[in-house]
């Protein structure tokens, strides 16, 4: 049974910040995440560091971790950086689970960081697409909002979904998103709004995109030896689970799922001993609104071609049976690349622990963070469960 | 104790090829792992990847994992790349074994892959710089050559070594690259070539300095419940250590030592239950001279201010009491950037296993290998045990 806890967990504001560093937005995750540990833990508490960042922007780009984690105070200890596209920060937070069930290391610090909006659009859009297929994707021109329109265009071909069921993803999300001091777009917008707006890549608007965010997120994560020496809350990484699929769309049997979801969904299910009916929410990667829709039934909420009435019906509205992206997602809280699978952690940390203020859930006993890389060649699946009755 | 086992190495050869790319690299590399099976190992066997590269020069940047291992024939496996500069690739063994020490997995590929040469000159140190401290290295112009010319000045001005004795350390290794087929400079010099080489960074001349190589290597990891399925070999990842260091070295406390390799040869070590003194060979990261000598004190097999003492008294030759770099080391047999780390293990897994060729040692137990990333900022220790006597 696994072993490790979350401690604590923090996050910038998501936005655009491009007058910060990976080094300021990185300090004041981390600081938030100590701050976040309701007894004392300290720099010279932690054992290792994992450090989710996909480096956009030339920057720091070899030796990142340490040059962040040395800013922070952590010296002398095990840091690495891993990558895996959009999903580096969801990877991070399984190396660190890795770490303690290993017996390596008692308390690790996960973290994610991207700045992005310090550079053009088109340098952007560069540095993103170097997570895409190579041949057939990145150097025909494709990008990933190119890459999701297929993947609507065929869901929305063989399925009883429509572009509104795409813009209600952007109608719930906003709202959740604006009750979220920390969202990038923290405001809600109309099913009207979501639309009308102007077309980035047929069938997809402007609405069913989610932003280019600035921002950093921690996790503090503890073994079950050690956990109450830094608090009382029991918030359990109880499954894991994470898979690959061909990097390439055109490479795969199916535009309609993400395997390595279904297959990273049901490892981390099967650890943690629980069905999908078992869940109390889930953050899920919305990059673009099809990307929930697909979410929905390759995590098992629902059967194949059924998640627009899933959403339809209010069932993951806040006040339905499974809520989803209460933070926002990344539709509205915003994707800053390696921060956004920590960040999805901050969020289910906090309902966990009744500290989500206006978008608090009621007890919530088990929650999951889905974070995907690229158009699904990575993806990584955790299940939190909070011991504790509240 | 320790219960990962390595059941297979390979690597390309080490060289100069710009026409490769990073897929076919990699995929040479993993066959030959798999080829070193002295069983039957297949991909369907692999339950987990994990990739060691810097990606130099701006292809696949982001899932630069899943890109290779789908290549190979590896899908719906957890696949990420995890990245610490020159030490991505001994920082991936070291991932793997925590994946299975963990219990998520029992048979883990650990890869590195770089491509270089396809730049020019200038493209290459730029792609290399982005490791240096940013600030006071990278952005003043100081190249690695230089912030390793500036530990070897400290080192000569403080101890009782010259010029000379960085010049012994690239006849050393030359000339154990001699027998290696896989060496990218595979020829053998004089005292009087090392020396009266043209300077690079005062006190480094080109002799001092490794070369700029593409290749891959690849380990094949198992569990030791299942190890016996594989191989009748017993080589165990005895101690596995790794630590951080300020990435600047104007913030170090030390010129004339890396802290980081001092950690984490101490955890290896304290691991492993050895003193340096049972260790029967090493292999260590010489991407500068000064860099093999440091990493002699830093190890811990001699005292500081003796490195030179002990290459002159032929110590680390082939026929001494510790042999280092065999392989050649990052001077002759080259150093491919994520493919280094796993390199070493490839020479060490070869030597342990009898499959060292002309450069094979007679029954070694204990091997050790030492990978660094950028100048210091992050190091990475491995302790090799063959447990089965031959």
């Amino acid at each position: 049974m696994p072993n490790a806890y979350i401690v604590g967990a923090g996050q910038t504001p998501f936005g655009a910040f491009p007058s910060e560093s990976y080094r300021t937005l990185f300090t004041e995750a981390f600081e938030a995440a100590v701050a976040s540990v309701d007894g004392s833990l300290n720099a010279e508490d932690i054992d290792e560091a994992v450090v989710g960042t996909l480096g956009v922007g030339g920057r720091q780009l070899g030796l990142s971790a340490p040059a962040v984690t040395e800013h922070v105070g952590l010296h002398n200890i095990p840091c690495s950086r891993i990558e895996n596209a959009c999903a580096a920060g969801g990877f991070a937070v399984r190396q660190a689970v890795q770490a303690i069930e290993s017996g390596m290391a008692d308390v690790v610090l996960a973290g994610g960081v991207e700045v992005m909006t310090d550079m053009s659009g088109d340098t952007t859009k560069y540095w993103l697409g170097v997570s895409g297929e190579t041949e057939w994707e990145r150097l025909t021109g494709t990008t990933f909002s190119g890459v999701y329109a297929q993947m609507a265009d065929a869901y929305l071909d063989q399925y009883d979904a429509t572009p509104e069921d795409l813009s209600r993803v952007a109608v719930k999300n906003h709202a959740n998103g604006a009750k979220n001091p920390k969202a990038h777009l923290g405001f809600s917008c109309s099913l009207e709004d979501a639309t009308n707006a102007p077309t980035v890549a047929d069938p997809l608007n402007l609405y069913h995109c989610c932003p280019t965010s600035d921002g950093a997120a921690a996790v503090l994560l503890a073994s079950g030896d050690v956990v109450s020496e830094y608090t009382d809350e029991r918030v359990r990484v109880a499954g894991v689970g994470a898979a690959s699929e061909r990097v390439g769309l055109a490479d795969r049997d199916s535009y309609t799922g993400i395997s390595a979801s279904q297959e990273a969904g049901k490892t981390a299910y099967e650890m943690a001993g629980i069905e999908p009916d078992d869940l109390d929410f889930a953050e899920v990667h919305d990059c673009f609104a099809i990307a929930e829709l697909l979410a929905y039934e390759d995590l098992g909420f629902c059967a194949p071609g059924e998640a627009a009435t899933l959403l339809r019906e209010g069932v993951t509205d806040p006040d339905g049976d499974l809520p989803v992206n209460t933070s926002g997602g990344l539709k509205s809280k915003g994707h800053p690349i390696g921060a956004t699978g920590t960040g999805q952690m901050v969020e289910a940390f906090d309902q966990l622990t009744g500290s989500a203020g206006d978008r608090q859930l009621d007890d919530p006993t088990y929650g999951l963070t889905h974070n995907v890389g690229g158009s699904g060649g990575a993806t990584v699946v955790h299940i939190l469960e909070q011991e504790v009755a509240r």
